[in-house]
């Protein structure tokens, strides 16, 4: 494969662990002189007689100066992470060290690797393709059990495996149809139309069941926004704090999750659910809705992936109807929650406020039936669509060429109702193959590729 | 050899890796169950038939689903650090990934270790004697070229095994004399006095090397406090700029170094030197010395390990022995540093003020002789000692037992000088191989041991 990177034949190292003070931290090494440099610091034994996958224990020196007691670790090409020869040294937690050792690597040869240019040579080398690479930095990045088993599941091929398979196909009858471009004289059809609109259609249906997956898969990876809203004394701190205590220590887990937002995260099913705080909707909440002073308020509950009206259960059924209106006249995503079932019975509320479409009746303060609301509002972002592993797109990269994609896919059509000549054809289907290709990388630029490393951690 | 640690036979599991995002994180597990347990989530093949050091790649699930596709290397008891079964699990650096495959090995049967419990069995397991543990410590938190020098040398045997061979030979002369007292009625002596003197002396010279040594130790561990004082316009914060500029980049290498602190570090030579912010002398100083307003700030510079007095040049001879008399009376480490000799010449200066013992001639502005002032500064905290790794101690802990050993051998020393009997010096003796013993680790205690591994960072 061609590639443009600036000496890609060099070997590059990097520290692969967080910085900062461990047991201890991995400094990685790729390029066809990593085994020497390695090599030319460890002094038990001579590296480049070892067979790859083994692991040696001893002593790395510079010039006699002990610098560490270390792990090696051998990798040799192609049976690598970048396809090239890897080394892994394990070394002592202490950065001071770690900055030794890798000023010591880079005197023999090595140069500091960029952000991701482990993955970046990992593509390049055909070891993953574009979805999977990007899909390692979601991985790092996940931190719900739905994130993580959809970053996996497309670091393992996941969708691109049969794009590539319908792209393939479409390479064929593309070169059909150029090649009757040079018999255009004499009205021969190599292409097959019959054939051709049924894989337009296959490609139109797998494309679009992904750009339907978008929604949740944004949702997967960003977590939905909610904004819990109701008059004063609905219970809205009750709910929050039976909503959270239950989860804390679930989300408390996950480092820095909370810690830099005025949100607070739970994790339900998987999806992270943040939610706002609204305050400010609090503060001025003797009408929710129609209040001037609340824009503000307002603007913010307009922008959350998710509603939650809590009210009063003894609430009048008029008023929650006209809630419910004006919610669906602004086209919210909502739930009517209905509390203190304790106080009034549940049989008693259904019957008054009638049992509405979207409607929870709960006790916040009692914890009753909060994990039915848990329930809907998982339901609510799923909307009934079925988390199938293999049809989740969680980036927006692939979601933008997907569109593109679609789009030449109905110019093509048109063309072929409309027995467009074959080169105006051929431009519509390039057109698709580039931006299919885009997608798994078998069509990139420089830009496009150093724009999705550089998004990568340092030794990655 | 015996311990106490509840139950020993159990398996731990550890992130060794530091906490937070990064390429990849490592976990470890040791004790007999770290293969099955590893094996049991392993998918790609049986972990239980792969000989030790050797790196298997492939995913981890538990019941089916998959946590990640992970890095696993063996290493069988007795080869590995701790002297058990260890397993790492190169996974990637999610840190929700890392606690999911924690919770799986749990799951699995594993404990979550304490702080230091690796090489707490380690030691236990006889992989490494107590020094050398403690070095292990030592090593992680190692931010100079003197202190890592120091820890690898502690953890590659360095002083303990002298220490160890004396007090064997130790031990055969407190057997022989313990038989004299079975023989006591014949006036017999099976230990030969003038060997024994021999060896007291031995233990006394190795000792002292040690205690003497510890000074430096402590340098090359916690650093050397340096406080700039002078008048003002002296050229203190000129000389402080050029001493940082020259080597903040090395300094900056050194993740937390100077963020925590008010104070600015400088690296020469190995040694850090604490460079003590002193505002407050700066701020009241027409007089340094005698102004009444400065207690905070003198107190300051008596806690100092070194003082640099700057001034002009062109200061009077008489001021300057002055204050040289002065720092001479209270004790301090100090040097006279005659700044701006840009503005008069370095020889006329000398011949003025006269070259006095401990004076150093400089221009900070133009760095001129700045590295003659660093040369200066290391060799007042060297103070001529030949900085023999062999003989460094830089543990607080080794230098009191050490203390208690010498303290034993004058007993020991007067005790055969004045014909002490047998069963007296018997006690001396079992003393002095108390606090040897204490050293090395060949005598511990519970509390002791569970005091210095809780120091060390979990995974380690």
């Amino acid at each position: 494969m061609l590639n443009s990177l600036s000496g890609w034949d060099d070997t590059i190292v990097a520290l692969a662990t967080p910085p900062g003070v461990g047991a201890i931290g991995v400094i990685r090494l790729s390029g066809n002189k990593a085994l020497s440099i390695a090599n030319a610091l460890f002094s038990a034994k001579d590296l480049l007689k070892q067979p790859s996958h083994t692991i040696h224990v001893g002593y790395l020196k510079e010039n006699d100066k002990v610098l560490d007691e270390a792990v090696i670790s051998i990798f040799k090409n192609p049976t690598s992470y970048t396809g090239e020869d890897v080394i892994e040294i394990g070394c002592h937690g202490s950065p001071y060290i770690q900055q030794q050792i890798l000023d010591a690597c880079i005197r023999q040869g090595a140069r500091l690797a960029k952000p991701g240019e482990f993955t970046q040579r990992a593509f390049l080398n055909g070891k993953l393709d574009l979805t999977q690479a990007e899909a390692v930095a979601d991985l790092i990045a996940s931190n719900t059990a739905a994130s993580q088993k959809a970053a996996l599941h497309t670091m393992r091929g996941g969708f691109s495996d049969n794009l590539k398979v319908l792209r393939d196909r479409l390479i064929t009858f593309s070169a059909l149809i150029e090649l009757e471009l040079d018999f255009s004289q004499e009205d021969v059809e190599f292409a097959d139309r019959k054939k051709f609109y049924e894989l337009i259609e296959e490609l139109n249906l797998s494309t679009k069941q992904l750009t339907d997956s978008f929604q949740l898969g944004n949702v997967i990876k960003n977590g939905v926004s909610v904004a819990i809203i109701g008059k004063p004394n609905a219970g809205k701190s009750t709910l929050l704090n039976s909503l959270l205590n239950e989860n804390r220590a679930i989300v408390s887990d996950i480092a820095g999750t909370t810690r830099d937002t005025i949100e607070e995260v739970i994790n339900i099913d998987g999806i992270l659910f943040r939610l706002i705080d609204t305050a400010g909707i609090r503060q001025h909440s003797t009408d929710v809705i129609e209040n001037a002073g609340m824009e503000r308020s307002i603007e913010k509950m307009k922008q959350a992936d998710l509603v939650l009206y809590l009210f009063d259960a003894a609430e009048s059924r008029s008023e929650i109807t006209a809630r419910k209106l004006d919610f669906e006249t602004q086209q919210l995503n909502y739930l009517l929650v209905a509390n203190k079932i304790d106080a009034l019975e549940e049989d008693k509320a259904k019957e008054k406020l009638g049992d509405l479409d979207k409607m929870v009746f709960i006790s916040a303060k009692q914890r009753l039936h909060t994990d039915v609301l848990k329930e809907k509002m998982v339901d609510t972002v799923l909307q009934g669509k079925v988390q199938n592993e293999n049809t989740i797109i969680t980036n927006a990269r692939h979601y933008h060429a997907l569109k593109e994609v679609q789009q030449s896919l109905i110019d093509i059509k048109n063309g072929l109702d409309n027995n467009l000549s074959g080169d105006l054809l051929a431009l519509d289907i390039r057109r698709c193959l580039h931006y299919l290709g885009e997608i798994t990388g078998e069509i990139t630029n420089d830009d496009q590729l150093d724009y999705i490393f550089s998004k990568f951690c340092i030794g990655k």
